[in-house]
Parts: C-alpha cells; structure tokens; sequence
C-alpha cells in the first residue's frame, strides 16, 4: 500500500480531526485527501468507527468513483467526492459531517446570511443551501447527483468553488472543501461556528439584516485580496 | 455469579456509556442486557453512582420482573424493562436516559419529526411520542403500565420496534432498545442529537415542512433496505 | 485547626465540585457545610480562585455570621448563609451558584415550571423564584436580608425548606441547600438540568402546561414518600 | 529579546488562556500585554495556531503601532490595540475574541442589558455595543478606525474604560481591557458569560426589563465602591 501513503495519511489525520473539533457523533461524517497527479483520493471506510481507523483502512478511490485499492468498502458518500474532484480541478480535499448547527440550517432550507465579520472573513455571501434534488434523481444514482447538486447550486448563487469553499445541501447537512483536505477540514469547523453564531444572532434580534456591503468587501479582501493581510 | 457474566458485563459497560456520551446526569439513566435463551436480563441497581457500579452489581430480573441474582435492589425502571423483554422476542438491550434535548422533546409532549437525512438513516417517521397514561394506571403499577404504553403508542403510530427503536414517553424521557444493548445506547445518543437538530430546525424556520417523502425512503432504504450499502 | 476538618473538607470537597460540573465561571459560586452541634460552618473564603483552595483555607462561621476561625475573609454571601443555618435547624449544607440557565430564569423572574419526571423526582412544585426586595432592604445589609427574602417567598409558595431544597433569587441566581452540603451540591447540579430542560421544552411547545397531577403526585412518592423506592 | 521578557510572558500565557476559556476557534482572536514605562505592547503574530505560541514569538509594538521586535507580522489587529493603549494611559492589557455569544449580539447590533446582579457586578450598564462605522472609515485604515469607533461609542454612552471593561463592535465582536493582560482575559470570559445569560433570559421572558436601578448600584458598589468588600 506504499503507493499512496501521503493521502492515507493525510485522509486519516483528517478524519480524526473530525470528532476532535466535536463535528461528528458515531460515524456521521468523512474525509478525503486527493492525488491529483494520479487522478485519485483516499476516503474514509464505511461504517467503520474513528476509534478504530488507521492510515491503512482508507480506501483508495479514482474520480470516476472505482476503488483502486483497499479491502474496506468505501464511505457511502464515496461518489459525491468523486464529482467534486472530478469536475473542480484544484479542489484537493472534500470534508462532510452532520454537524449540529451547520445540519439544522441544512434541514431549514435556509443559507447562512453574512450577519458578522466571522462570516466575512471567509466568503462574501450566505453560505448557500442547495434545495433537495427531484425524486427521479434521488431514486437514481442519489450519491453521484449530489455532487452535480452541489456544483449547480453553486454556479446558480454566483460563487465559485475557489472562493467559497463550504455549501449545505438542504435536509442533509454541510460539504466542505480546500486546496488541501486540512483546509477542508478548517472550512466544516467554521461553516458549523458561523451556523451557530447565526442562529443566535437571529434569536437575538429577529429583524436583524446581513452586514452592509463596505464591511463585507473590507473583511473578505483582507484576507484574500491582492493585498491580503488578515492573521488574528 | 458466574451464570451470567456476559450480560452482566454488556450491562455494566453499556450503562458506563451513558455518562461518557453525556446523556445522562447522576444517576438518570439505566440500561439492561438481556440473556434471551435464559429468559433474564442484567440491569443497573437502584441509585448506585455510575462511579460505583461493576459487573457484579448488576441484579438479574426475569421477563416477569422478579430478581433472580443480586444483593442490591433493581433500577426503580425494571418493570418496564421486563414488559418490553417479555413481549418483543428480538429485543437484546433497553436503555432509558433523561438526556436533555430528547426529554425537552417528551415535557413538549410533541413527536420528534423528520427534518432531514440524520433522522431518516434511522427512521422514516417522527420519533414518536407515547401520551401520560390515564390516573388510574399511574397510581397503579406505574412503570409496568409504562412498558404498555410504550407498546401502545408505537402500534397506534404505525410502527414496528423492529424498525423504529427510540420512542419518547410523554412528561417523562427516551426509551430506546436494539438487538444488542450496544445498540440501544447507539439509539439513546442518535435520539438525543436528532432531538438537538430538530429543536434547531424549528428556530431556524418555524414553517418548516418534514422532509419530502422520495428523500425519507432512499435513505432508510440506503441502511436498511434488501440493497442496503450506508456507511458514512 | 484541628477543631473543625470535618466541615473544612465537606466544604473544600464541594467547593471543588461546583466547576467540576461546569456550575461556576471563576469564583461566581460558593459552598458551606455546618456543623450543627458546635453551632458553625465552614464557608468559601472571598475570592479565592477554585484552583487555590484547600481545606485549611475555608473559613469558620457562626450562625450570626461572626468568623471563629480563619485568616481569610469569608464569601461575600456569608450573611445569607448564616440567616438560613440559623432558621432552618435540619439544613447541613448550603450552595449558591451562577449556573448558566439557573441564573437566566432568575433574570427573568420566572418560577421553573413542572413540566416533567426529572422535575417531579424533586419537587412537587414549581422551582420559586423570589421576587427581588425592596429598595430599603437592598440598601441596608443586602446579605443578610437575602436570607430572609428566601425564607419569606419559600412559606408565601406553600413550600417547606425540607422537602424543596432549591430557590430562585430574582435577578440574581439559584440557591439550594440539603441535609449534607454534598445533597445542597447535588441540587445545585439539578436546578440547573431542570432549568435548562423547561426553557427547552418551552422552545419547542410555548402553550405546553404543567405536568398533571397525578403524575406529580407519582414521581414524588416514588422518591419521597412513606413507600418510596426510586433509583434509576 | 530578553528586553521585553515580562510582557512576552504575559502576553503569550493571556493568549494561551483563550482557547483553555473556550473563547477562540482556530486563531479567531488575540491578546495584548503592555509595559507602559517603556511604551509598547507585546502582541500574538498574525495567523499563528495557538499550538504553536511561544514567549518568543510574541511581537513587540509601541503604540503607534510600529513593530519594535520580532521577526514575525504582528496580529491584523494591532492598530486597534495600538490606538487604546496611546489614549487610554491606565489600560496594561487588551483582549478580542470572536466568543460564540458575545459576537452574536454585536452581530444582532444589540447592547447586552443589565438583567442581573452577574452583569451588575461588572458594569452598570448594558455593555454597549459600537454601530458599524462609515463606509469610508472601513475603507480607509480600517483597524486603526476601529480603536476611535471603540472610545468615541464608549463616551457616547457615558461610560468610562476605566470602570467598563467591555465592548461590542457591531457585526464584529467583542473587545475587553483592564489594568493587566490577565484582568482583559477574565473580562473576556464575563462578557461571553452574560452575553449567554442575557440571551437566554430573553428567551424565558420577552418582556423582561432591566435590573432596577438600587440592585445594580449595590451590586456594583460591592465590587468597585470605596466600601467594597465583594468576592465570592
């Protein structure tokens, strides 16, 4: 199994980080770490508890969703990852949870309105929440839809995937991506703190609306922007 | 006591559980383990500290409620338990919790509906929620009649506990059971997060419609279905 | 100091407890135990973080809240504490806290509902919520005239101090006491379970209505009455 | 680097405290420690995880933000910090945090009222919350604006830094002092603490109204008055 030790390791860390950071219950949740050079990613095996992961037990997957190596079976969601890593090129890591806040907003149907500089400092819009797909397609191939579920919803709300890197898929729960499955895995904390804050805010004040545009701009191109120089 | 080791140790290590998933306060909670082939089962002693408990203080009741083995009394819940033993013949393990959101649910006295793919991998309807039982049955034999009214409200909600392995007990808090009573405690936590996720839901948008009807099936069929493959 | 290390660890020992179940921020809390036939208690000293507490440390009072012995000055609450040992002859242990949700009841000058079992194992009632004092009272020995403001709503709500052991300050914060300074802990515990719940419950049903009697009168009796034999 | 030893150490072990308080996700925050004789402040780097904090790593800042030592950048938002340290001549520490509930009532753009005698013995007031400043300030030096928007709404609503710890920017989140780094961090722990009360007490009671007015002085006067002999 030497042949794709660096994503065994990475997909493990990552996975692990996942009850750490208190995102998942039982095994409500996996990560993946791609090789794009190889055209492949290592995901987490299904069903089997994070207690009892290792580098070894990850599955080796292409983007076409055909496992490559390992004895496990796959996480169900295997074939949402594959769509991701398919179609969005510099996408080298994919996170999903069931975490708590991120999942309730999820099952509202609602996105995640710009209410702070929290939110700011990662995307400039809601977090979008892509409606469940139609009953053909859910009936279907469900897994492999949802990933072109993901990417359409997406292009429908004017993000890119390169800028926002986190979506809920509505009455499911939150998908989170980066340039590195480390990032990924940042990116399914943050999308679940900036649910919760969220939240709350609206309890707090029910007519409350999303942060004016100049602190949005401000906040988002200090730590993307040309200039960028954001670090707390 | 060496007759009824395995039990008493299933019991012993599924009621450590409760404290360690953080459904439980003091000692509100109890979980058995039964021996079906001996007709027994192993169930925590009344109001001993989860800190306090080993294998051989776990007291051995029958499926009609009377004490086989042990020195301490039985959880003040037994007669439920044994009910429930005594009339669902594939039922290895019973757990009882007062964790916080699912007793919320049951004070509410309101079903637990489905609001997303969390609650449909583990069932297609609302957690149920059994009524107070009339006065007269409560100051009778109030926790045998509860094992009744558990049986009741779960066939007059259309359900099999073959299926639907959680239930909540009006005024009072979750009953869950499973094949196993690993798997009861499994079903202690799910209950309690899905409680979380749906009280959250509600806040978030209180017009909110339970999850559409193709999306409940796919995802109950994906984990227990003839083609069942879930496993995140 | 040899005349009062029973009191000096009761008290140190429940002192430790108070943030050890996450009941305390800092020293927003305080524990005393008595002994009743020397006529004092051993009470937190001022001040003093959790972390630097000893047994030694504790400060002995009396019924009249003059210090006996001790270097350090004693909480700020002492006055309140020594008004209720000195009225209240069966009371061995006495705790105040600033637990999260207990505190926001108190806020908002709410009695805690009777909404379910958990509460019910307790008390029979809803958990009073004393109204704050007048403007004289406050202005005089604000301390002192707390312990008479607990005594006086406890009687205006039919209450016995033996039978419910837990008050509600009105803009301030839960009060509990018991036979053992380790009861007086494990109410404190519980208040802020039933506060938490009742606030959830109320979340998700607004017109619930109180547990009826019947089942109020049950759970009680269970744990309290001539034929109880409650323990999870 | 041994010139600013004292300040590094205590900046290092106040920034330390923020995730051990549960106050910071990721690097979401920062503290500062000044040392006044000598005119500049130690400061956590930009972007550093706090895994990986060191005395060492700490930059050293005067106040008009101009690093003085250390190889690494220092926080985004050292302009702030600079700004109060050079008109606020009593302040030794600053705190900012994103803390999960104090942020979300500057992201509500609501003040935290005075509810109770927690709230009252830090401030008499409600914590006030600063309004977003003008476009043209956040498009300007945004941080260095953010220390004048911070005094200007402090004096605006008649509030002294010297007896309010505390602030709220609007749709960003809280900012704390004191006379020590150490006293700033327990000032972040409290806002946090009544921000989660204040929520909730609205949730029980909507109609709730503030503490009346003879409560909070006595409350704050045991605490801060000349006669002050508070301490629990």
């Amino acid at each position: 199994m030497n042949n794709y030790e660096d994503i065994r390791e990475e997909a493990y860390a990552a996975n692990m980080q996942l009850p750490a950071f208190g995102l998942v219950l039982f095994t409500f949740g996996n990560a993946s770490a791609a090789d794009r050079k190889k055209g492949v990613f290592a995901i987490k095996p299904s069903g089997v508890p994070y207690s009892e992961l290792s580098p070894e037990k990850m599955v080796i997957v292409d983007f076409d969703g055909q496992t490559v190596e390992g004895n496990l079976r796959p996480s169900s969601d295997t074939q949402t990852h594959a769509v991701l890593y398919k179609h969005w090129s510099e996408v080298g890591g994919i996170v999903h949870t069931h975490s708590t806040y991120g999942t309730a907003w999820a099952q509202a149907l609602e996105p995640i309105p710009v209410f702070g500089t929290t939110h700011a400092d990662h995307t400039t819009l809601a977090v979008p929440c892509a409606p469940p797909m139609d009953d053909k397609k859910i009936s279907g191939n469900y897994e492999y839809e949802t990933g072109f579920q993901i990417m359409e919803h997406l292009e429908i709300s004017g993000l890119n995937y390169k800028e926002t890197e986190m979506i809920l898929v509505g009455n499911h729960a939150p998908f989170t991506w980066g340039s590195t499955v480390e990032k990924a895995v940042y990116n399914s904390a943050v999308v679940e703190e900036l649910a919760r804050m969220a939240f709350l805010t609206m309890q707090i004040n029910p007519a409350v609306q999303p942060m004016k545009a100049a602190l949005i701009k401000k906040h988002y191109e200090r730590k993307h922007g040309s200039d960028s120089y954001y670090g707390q």
